[in-house]
């Protein structure tokens, strides 16, 4: 799980991870310790949709009406939580009846959408969520704007995050076309010889008796990953991905007859990713072979109880192209 | 997909282009480009509609009543999204709830419709749509107009627009009607072989690292298709077709047993757009034999699945009717 | 399609008019071409519902209040649509929001039945209708009367209209209940011969690039026609059916089964008007004979695949009756 | 069908009628005909509900309460028509909105129940209505009182009326509570012999192409039947019916398995009915012969197919008690 | 019946009586007749739920707050009417609305729970009460408290009372919580001898021919039965259980298989309120035995249909336990 | 069921208790004894929340906000009902409505998972409660948070609190989830022996006619229980749990294949709160083998009906742990 959200804080591109496993606190925990390492963002000051400055192509319709010259500001980098209640007009946004009632003005009130922009959307039990949201979220997630026709308004915003999603198979079904929006996934399992599972439950003990005590311990650690990310994201787009290597992403791709190109798009901006992060300029074969299982599992399961034959067939596949 | 977009920017009566494949921004930014390549439309000036001024039989009942002279203007085409989300309101239209409270009056706010007519109307994912908003579209693109009874208001404005749609059958059925109505279906398929795939990866990765840059690429090939699109809709109504043409059009329908006429019309109006894009006169075989792949593939598939079948059916048809 | 409409044009007590075939502008066309036929109807001035001032007895509430002599005025016959998305209180009528908000007094705002009220009510995919409006309109088609029970409204006005309806079996089953309450039924086919084909195609073609030019050439015929169905209308209560002919009629029904007597009272009306149409003043065998298909065939469709099977069987029966 | 609604004529406690067969507009034609033939009814003054001054016992609480003497007033019996379309709202009885709006009190407006009390509720197509609404019937019309408990109201007013319904199995199932509820069922059937059929529609043309002309020749009957009628009620209450009848109606429903002993109740009451329309003042043997197909008929049908089978086995079991 | 209403009015906390069998007002008139019977309640003036004076521990808010006297009044035991159309709001009670906007304040209006508190609650047709109604009526009937969390209200009353529920079994089932949640069960059946049934048939005709002088008749018969209900009650707290009684309860029911304990608690009060009603001070086994069908019969019955089985049963295990 | 209470009572963060059995008043009354028992809890006074003054980490937004000092008030531990006609909005909380029209600011009204902070929720037929409740409650008890969106509002506050619900399998099925949510489990049974159920029935009989006269009976082992329960709280945190133990927690989760992690947490807490209210502080075998019946049992049923096999299997495995 740490790899997987380290690749997306570093490539906030990498279309969003998935966590398998048990519901609880912790992933939201995670989360949000991944958010509180990054950098603040640079905004411009006052505008409800957390735009860019330094991106005049993507500015939203009220920074880029108006000639007035903007102002930056850095805030942190939002984790918004989706809950399974969520209304519809939350997540999307809705005419502010406070405006509407008192001013007669008919306003939008931005929603969880546009408040995750440029951030993380955290879902725990995604598989939870009513269709309707999810059919939303993932039209938003695919085209980076969120389309708001409804009430008697017209909007429309940038609102591009990294989605965060928690599930527990047994819980819900969960639909294919959500796994395959998917950049990554992994899978946080139990661990069944006892000394393990001791130590872990040693541990969580320990931590649920006194958090602070168990965060102080993580600091140093902490300081030196936001150092790693931030060189990394700063040395991602100077990293260049080999023909050989993007012809091995292809071939891992083939083998396993994963659908369309989104396979390889996502092995090839994870790989450079975690190369960047792990502060080399030219992506190599070990990269690819390392962020292959988040990427690429959860796109041949079609049955969902197979998860170890999935596994199985892409450490196969990886063992054909790269050797064994 | 480019030559069924060419054929509906030439020719608007065509029917709608149906795209199936994998969900993403690429087919959105592709009608938006086109869209784009479209010289403005003239308007009535303040028209709700966007009446066209040089054709006083088709204008909207604002623009018919009231015996003043019409300003023209000049607007770009429309193009307009129909997000999964989008309430009925919106897209046919609604009270106009402002007006109703300050002024108290029944006024009318136009929808989704109304603001694509003459222009795009353009739905990803359009199997996931609900079925009630699904039978409006097919109801107004059928009639040409938008018939609205609902909230004690009596509305009818006309409608006609290029429907263009994305579907991937994989993620909802789509309805047999539904198939039919559109002029003409492509299908964006995932390159099998190892270099073409390894090279669209390499172009889609640059594009997203760098749109701005990928975009100058395609000025010059913009300006050309332009030149092309605006001398093909001029020549339209001079090019003729041939009662020859229109046989090999009707046989070939026969041969694949086509519901009702619809498969003939489309065949021989998306011909005459072609040849006319071709820059000749008279339609001749090829460019039918061109056009009948998009034209007909969609109008056989009774069983979803069969889509290789219903491709190697329709070239089979076309061997019979023009020779192998 | 012509004849059924004709005749429902002549006496429109008929029961209105199914279409089967194709979705399409041609049908609403048609049924807005031969409205425009016919001569306009006296109304009484200001009347919400256009009573005919010649009969006192069937006046709505409002013109039957009030001492006040009534004012007579001609309006076009009304071609009321339907579409798909209308709201119950749309078709049936509702209460006035906008006076009930600002007198404060309840009103009621009539709906599309109202509008049709002595003309024609045209639906577009009638079997795509909700139940509960087919069911509302069934009630009001057979009481000739619309009564209102709802939002504190107790109204009950008059709505006879010729109900024409398009429907497509392959869309949506079609209820027999339905099946039966319409008084004839026509099939618009696709020609299957290549010539026929090719010859439509061109018109069709022809038509949609120039609609006002093929009006044109309708205009001689139209006038023709018109002259014929007032002609029809006024002879039509001298125009005497011999009990031979409704014997003919109640045989046909009997040899072929049909529920009830609807099925003869449409066969001797049906023949009336034709009778009426073709200038005689007295009802034969041939103007049986010729209503007899689209009369009956619906009436004895139990499964909706047979419509080949039902075309025949009406011919034997006529064969049997009438000799071959 | 005659029979029938004169029984409910002389004793309207007699249960309802329910008449299977064709929808039209004949039926209602004849239950309105029926109660325009009956004498009006003494009701108070102003009072909402129609109360009978000279039974203090059912007043309702508006009559009830306050000292003041009730002026007595004479009304026509109500006929009131049960639209499919109906709301609860209408049917029970609803806040009314309008006083509640202008003036702030909370004032019950009654509904169709209210209305019909005392008089008939005449519902076609009862096989189609909501089942929360039949429930609400069959409250009412077993307890003779309307209890509302919505919208903040708490009210109770009698209503006491005659059901009628009519029903036609093919369309709907019929429910065998709804069934049992009614007292006496009638079966309109098509005639199956050629002369009679020609007759029926020859009548039925001219009726439809004159009503006025065809009441006309009923006067002279229909004043005869009102005599008969208001003599029969007059009688009622001193027509006894010897203990020998009772055991025979008591005989008949155990021969036939009826459950409950609506049936005997309900033979009892409609023989003396129909005795005291036949002018006698003691029940006898072929007086409850005559009642019996109508008042048991419906009360064994298990299976709605089975028409024919019931009628045959309440004919035997006719036979039985009363010898061939 | 008889003895099973008897039994609630002299120990209330019997938990509710079910009647099995026909639809009509009988049962409703007996439980009526039955209220008429028992002496008026003393409550404190103006409580809204009816409140003890002599119980302070079982005080409402309104009552409990605020230091003032309480002063006594007698109103009649309230028999509250439960129709099948009551709305939740009805039911539970809900926001008074009307002092919702007049006044501005969030005021409870209580529902029929709050009005049949310490009386009666009537439900005809419990079976066909919608099952979140239900749900909401064994939950105040379990805990003798209505708690409201809805609309913004958070209140709690008591509401405590006799639930008497008729059911057809024949018109909906009946879920085995609602048979279990009942004290005592009857059947009410229609007798099968001949003489018997013309008898019943000639009482019942007789009554509703003239309820008032059947009434009569009846009131010396009532003026008893009030005075030993009301020396019953009295007599109840001093009656005793003996040990051998509680043990051939409990062995009844452990013969039987009854869930849970509440069997013998129902057999033990409704054997001690039986012999209260009895003049006794002391239970005997006679008085369980009399008691025990109908407070068992209901709780075993597993197949709706084996009525006659469960009967059956029960007989045999008295037998048992008391020899035959 | 009394150990399970007194564990949550001892360690809150126990993770709730599910008590199967019947229905009644008896669970929520030795839930409600249990609080009374609780110290009362310092909170900061005026706070909606309930917030601890002495821990600051955990604070609402309301108390975090503003510099000013807080003021600690006492009240007792909180027992909220969760009725089963409870709506979402009195759960999470909602707009204040009272405030927003009258003052025109869109406040947060705190709901029933605010009230219970720090105490306890109880929930009778947890199973009859709507599954998309259910949700919300499974969310807020992992997370410890309500966050709220919806209604334009955006809240999170925290709520933490021992779930209390009582279910019976018979009544509607319990999802395998919301059993593995639950810390603890009990079953509450019917004893089977004469002996015990006659007992039982005596005593239940004595409590429910003299409630008060038996709690008095029960007053020196409330305080004798308050005062363990007290000092087991403050012994809590020094109580350890050797290596040794948490090793046979994991050996016997393993032996009985639960799934996570759960099992064994919660198996450790219940051990040492266990140990605690011993007066131990180092945590032995004997007090995981106590709780580990209640812990575990309820995590492996997998078929409702196996109830018996689940206590075998539990057995079993803790005879193979610890040795027989």
């Amino acid at each position: 799980m740490k790899l997987a959200l380290l690749i997306a804080a570093v490539d906030q591109t990498i279309g969003g991870v998935l966590v398998f496993g048990d519901r609880g606190t912790g992933k939201s925990t995670a989360v949000r310790a991944l958010a509180a390492l990054l950098p603040p963002m640079r905004v411009i000051a006052g505008c409800p949709y957390a735009c860019a400055p330094e991106k005049p192509a993507g500015l939203c319709d009220v920074c880029r009406g108006g000639g007035k010259r903007h102002r930056a500001a850095l805030v942190p980098v939002p984790v918004v939580d989706l809950p399974l209640g969520a209304t519809e007009d939350r997540v999307v946004g809705a005419l502010d009846i406070e405006r509407a009632l008192a001013q007669g003005v008919k306003a939008f009130e931005p929603g969880l959408l546009a408040r995750a922009h440029r951030g993380f959307l955290y879902i725990d039990e995604v598989n939870l969520l009513e269709d309707h949201i999810v059919d939303l979220l993932l039209d938003v997630a695919a085209s980076g704007e969120n389309v708001v026709e409804r009430e008697g308004l017209s909007i429309r915003h940038p609102a591009r995050f990294v989605l965060v999603g928690s599930g527990n198979p047994e819980e819900g079904e969960l639909r294919p076309q959500l796994l395959d929006r998917f950049g990554l996934s992994v899978e946080v399992a139990t661990p069944t010889d006892l000394p393990t599972r001791v130590e872990v439950v040693r541990r969580r003990d320990a931590f649920e008796r006194d958090p602070a005590g168990f965060a102080a311990a993580w600091a140093p650690e902490e300081a030196k990953l936001r150092r790693r990310i931030v060189a990394a994201r700063r040395r991602l787009d100077d990293t260049t991905v080999p023909d050989a290597v993007i012809e091995q992403a292809a071939r891992l791709c083939l083998s396993l007859g994963t659908d369309g190109l989104r396979g390889e798009l996502t092995l090839v901006r994870a790989a450079r990713a975690f190369a960047a992060f792990e502060g080399e300029r030219v992506v190599a074969a070990p990269h690819l072979r390392r962020v292959a299982p988040p990427a690429l599992r959860h796109r041949l399961r079609r049955n969902v109880l197979d998860e170890t034959v999935a596994t199985t067939r892409v450490e196969r596949a990886i063992a054909e192209v790269f050797g064994a």
